[in-house]
């Protein structure tokens, strides 16, 4: 079942490894396949070394598993509840990257201060509120889906322009078109996490760069007239 | 004698070397045989790249060589403490890994900042006090472990949920049920250090991460009733 | 057409790759063949691990592709700025390699903090103000350029003495003989900002090395009389 | 001549790449033989990639090549100066090592803040004054070396005991009883100036480690009594 898809998250969850976002079995990357409704995730504490397709778990959107041996990752919820509020996404990459959940544990979002920044981020990349007591003591994975989804909703985001977040004293989601996508994006924050970091700690007294220049490098890749990049 | 438990530690002294934990000979590994009550420890400064299981010493609990052509490594006497005074470890790590190392320097503990902290450690990561002159110049290397008893008493700490310590202008000791586990701890702990160091640069009046998240984190892991990773 | 110059360019923008300088697609190196005034420049977002020098783009200075079945780098505009404006260059480097970035979107220019700075830079490494909001909307990339040769008049700096430069908010562009000489440059551009960025937190009233320490080492590298290396 | 002292010395450059301590070609290693007088070096700016032990040049101590085809490093007379004045020494390397040169550039000594640091080093790692304009324009590299003999005078340090210097703004020189000891030496500084940095990052107001503790560390890996590593 799905085995070209098993193939395509096996091959995004080992490219954690080999982009030095993750230490042990600390990620996890899913993609979804919109027509069947099933979801292809990583089986929980599993070692990337000795992962193959056949370890990798379908489940629905249930959270029911469909096929696989294993458990699923223990954040599948998560990402269900992603999948379910974004129809535009079809990846989901979950990494304890070392600035960007350094970030998060801050509490704070990272601030647009670039074009490295703008060329994949349409605005700053936001932190998520923590969780109530209430809200971990319960469907935690879950809980932490909602939270992440209802910053998305007031702050007007669009999972496809702002394609990650943070979550407060926890770490980083990531989103893309598919798993390789969300990989990708998932890079790009841990990169843009340094930068600002070492950024604001050059000059204490930076401001965010220009929101035309935002508008600029944005949309050169992304936008409908984007000039980046091959013809497709 | 004990072929199959020096294997184990060789592997896992090796390990160091891998998760970038020494520089040159800088840290040492053991693990205990409860049974016999005989500890395979690393021997002193001697190569990683020329080490053989063979090279490997088989000590007593009064820190008598029982086997082995070299001599254990300079902080045999300190494992043996740990040994003695906490029965439900099997495993002892020793290292100045980088940013843990630091922590140490600055004589501070490692405050719980997030949940990559607390699926780990149940607590903070304290830092031991420094020895005295008294201390120092008496048996230094048992009495670096009863300081550092001392503080687990003190602080009534289990090394099982808090498997790791800093040694105030020394470095790490880490604990776990075998060698292999006490090097897993020393890595998340050096991983840790980086993070909670990026943290307060990136927030300098952030505060410890909620309680209940610590709860949640770290005993869905390890309690009772843990659901990460796959049933054993 | 130039193909021992395209495999020159090909190297040169695999260098990037291996001395990390670029993450994915992000940076680009061009040379100029002074005789013919063609520029050999790589293709747009294409992957370094796939490309050849089959795939590097034939440019004229007025942007015209004259050979090549892909897009040319988007920053094209810009390398063809330098060409004309500075005569005694021949490969143009840009990058957001890590540290010179965060000084670019810090907005500052890196001090003359030391030797290693000194052996090749022959004064500060400047920062170029951020584009106006007509300069962005307009001919962006050519822009860009034209905003990095007004700082070099304005400051009468001279691209082989200076051979690097920042703009704010944004990235990286080094100058060289060559395309070989323009990844140096940027190569030492990235190693001075680490190491600045550190001079500044280790002792934050720091100021600028002597001028006559800059005038000994610029000169006894790139002087009249250099006597650094082997004669030629 | 000297086949296999120029072997060592090779081999004692390569580790500067090895041990991540330069780049390019900004560093160098001699060493001496006390019998002949006769010191090997490095040739100047020859590519660590390429370099032979045919290329190594002999020089005496009048600076004068007595054997090989290449000019000898650029630093040839400041490695002469220690040879003369440090009679227990019989190597000696140069760095830019990032951490270290940042220390340098601060213009500050790195201060003992734990047993890393006095497992090498007994006392703080100095830093030398800056040249003055009279000394630059004069007799530049055999004046760098005077200048660090001056400050090793002044201060009662002894070579073999504090086995590396800094000199302002510009790099590191260490010390040891060969060309292999030497490269040792100018790596555990890379080391400690690294940790010493985020030490106080993480406790800006942290004092210096107890004195009798630097005897402890000191005294057991190089006192008379020492006891650590194995009998020789």
């Amino acid at each position: 079942m799905l085995e070209e898809l098993k193939e395509r998250v096996l091959k995004a969850n080992l490219d954690l490894v080999k982009n030095k976002l993750v230490l042990f079995t600390w990620g996890n990357v899913s993609e979804i396949d919109r027509k069947s409704k099933l979801i292809v995730i990583k089986p929980s504490g599993v070692s990337y070394d000795e992962m193959t397709a056949d370890d990798l778990v379908v489940v629905d959107l249930d959270g029911k598993v469909v096929e696989g041996k294993l458990r699923p990752s223990s954040d599948t919820p998560t990402h269900i509840e992603f999948y379910k509020a974004f129809p535009n996404i079809g990846g989901v990459t979950h990494t304890h990257s070392t600035f960007a959940t350094a970030w998060a544990q801050a509490g704070r979002s990272i601030p647009f201060y670039g074009t490295t920044h703008a060329d994949y981020f349409y605005g700053d990349i936001p932190c998520a509120r923590s969780l109530t007591k209430e809200e971990i003591e319960g469907d935690y994975e879950k809980n932490t889906g909602l939270a992440i989804i209802e910053k998305f909703r007031e702050d007007c985001l669009n999972p496809i322009e702002v394609p990650g977040v943070l979550i407060k004293s926890h770490g980083v989601f990531a989103f893309g078109k598919d798993a390789d996508g969300s990989v990708y994006n998932a890079t790009v924050i841990e990169e843009v996490a340094k930068m600002a970091f070492l950024t604001e700690q050059i000059n204490p007294t930076v401001t965010r760069a220009d929101r035309f220049m935002m508008d600029k490098h944005y949309l050169r890749k992304h936008g409908k007239n984007a000039y980046y990049g091959q013809k497709k």
